[in-house]
């Protein structure tokens, strides 16, 4: 029986001691002038990015809504991914789909099969059915957005829910269900950096899914805080991604050097909080 | 000043007496065998089921999830539509998206920029931040999803928030906050026509909001009750869409006339209900 995206993530995650995410968000105005400025260059900087990082990321993170902007370029260029990247190390595409079962299905086609995509980001409003064609992908992963980065994600995700014999917020009954769809192990919940009190609520209630991480660099997420907060009992359990932060640390000709350089701190600070510095 | 994308919208179903939606879902494997079953027909087939229907529809409504299994061929023939689609009828792209103020940014530029599309769909769960790129395209509009269409949207949706002096449930909760985000008059909402009570319910909540209604076709929502409950008092306000009723009416060589006869039949029933027949 073939591995989980969960057992591939963790072997991942051992082989080089690192529970960092590089972010891969192509903004061809910010790439370095050595690699040119135009949608054709995406595949040649994300390929530089992935080149100076691959032995310190445990998973990479396309942004589906870089690519887009860029057409065919964009779209090719997401497709050349899973070619790109070693093929022990997932690749977790960030799209927040969320829609009914048939489009989501469709949704399934491109992004696992057309792209090889090997987990996907989902918005949870619209409940179980609609994401279950993902869900029956058992060799894929789910990441449902519990409680995000974004400074307004309270709004919703902070109010409070009756529930027998009290009240919690919505992040933490989708929270509870997201363990319920995880009858093929296959979930992930979104936790971000920014609310580290909410990721050690949320580790409360689910102790055993893994949780996706963002919000640190330019969201100025408490890396430490938030790490601590989200390891399992394992030291394991948590992908922190940074995208920006790594991608574009320099624009000049060293931009691959200082993406390295970006990505090694990160991993360490990390690995500081398990005690494995 | 340019006119809003609800004032071009109304303009649009006063000229053709009209409030159908027609959703552009292209599955190749299901066109009739004379437009021939690759992604290199979908500009072919959107062309001919828009000649069929133009006079009937007052908006067109593409689901990216159909497009992007098909790749480069997929999104070229997204980027046709706006050229295929008479000037003066508006797109809505159905893509559920709802991500950080960044990357809402980056999508903002694919499909109002880019692909020229009118309006998105877009999930509430992150907030207000997370959608304000969006709203400040002062032109184009935004329906928020309330209410979804699917069996088990009441996972969330129907969850009780408690608030000032009772409880409402998570749908009421994101109309109200829809309708403070109308500040630019460009916000809409997608309610369900499956559950017509409900939409009854945030009619009254929201009297000034246009609604997107999906669901009726294979999803089995109750037109004429949808209607009734959605109207505004004005006998407009209201977008019924139908894919793949009218797409796949028939995959013989008649499927231009299949999909305009059943076109014409949800017109006048829509219409029947507003005293128009």
């Amino acid at each position: 029986m073939s591995l989980t995206f969960h057992e591939r993530l963790r072997a991942a995650q051992e082989r080089r001691q690192s529970l960092l995410c590089v972010g891969l968000d192509p903004d061809p105005a910010r790439f370095p002038e050595v690699v040119g400025n135009t949608p054709d260059t995406i595949t040649a900087f994300n390929r530089a990015i992935i080149e100076a990082t691959q032995d310190l990321a445990c998973c990479y993170k396309p942004n589906l809504g870089f690519y887009l902007p860029h057409g065919r370029a964009g779209i090719e260029a997401l497709a050349q991914l899973r070619d790109d990247v070693p093929s022990d190390i997932p690749l977790l595409l960030d799209a927040k789909i969320g829609d009914i079962s048939t489009t989501t299905a469709a949704y399934a086609q491109a992004y696992f099969e057309a792209w090889h995509m090997d987990s996907v980001t989902v918005h949870p409003y619209m409940g179980h059915d609609s994401l279950k064609p993902l869900l029956d992908y058992r060799g894929h992963a789910v990441f449902v957005l519990a409680k995000t980065s974004n400074p307004g994600s309270g709004l919703l995700q902070d109010r409070r829910v009756a529930d027998e014999g009290g009240s919690e917020p919505v992040s933490h009954v989708v929270t509870r269900h997201a363990r319920e769809w995880n009858t093929h192990g296959n979930v992930g919940l979104v936790v971000g950096a920014t609310y580290p009190h909410e990721i050690a609520a949320i580790r409360a209630i689910a102790p055993e899914l893994p949780f996706l991480i963002p919000g640190i660099g330019p969201q100025a997420g408490d890396l430490e805080a938030a790490v601590a907060a989200g390891l399992d009992s394992d030291g394991y359990g948590i992908l922190v991604n940074a995208s920006r932060a790594i991608s574009y640390a320099s624009a000049g000709p060293d931009y691959q050097d200082a993406a390295r350089a970006v990505a090694a701190d990160l991993r360490t600070r990390i690995n500081a909080v398990r005690g494995m510095a």
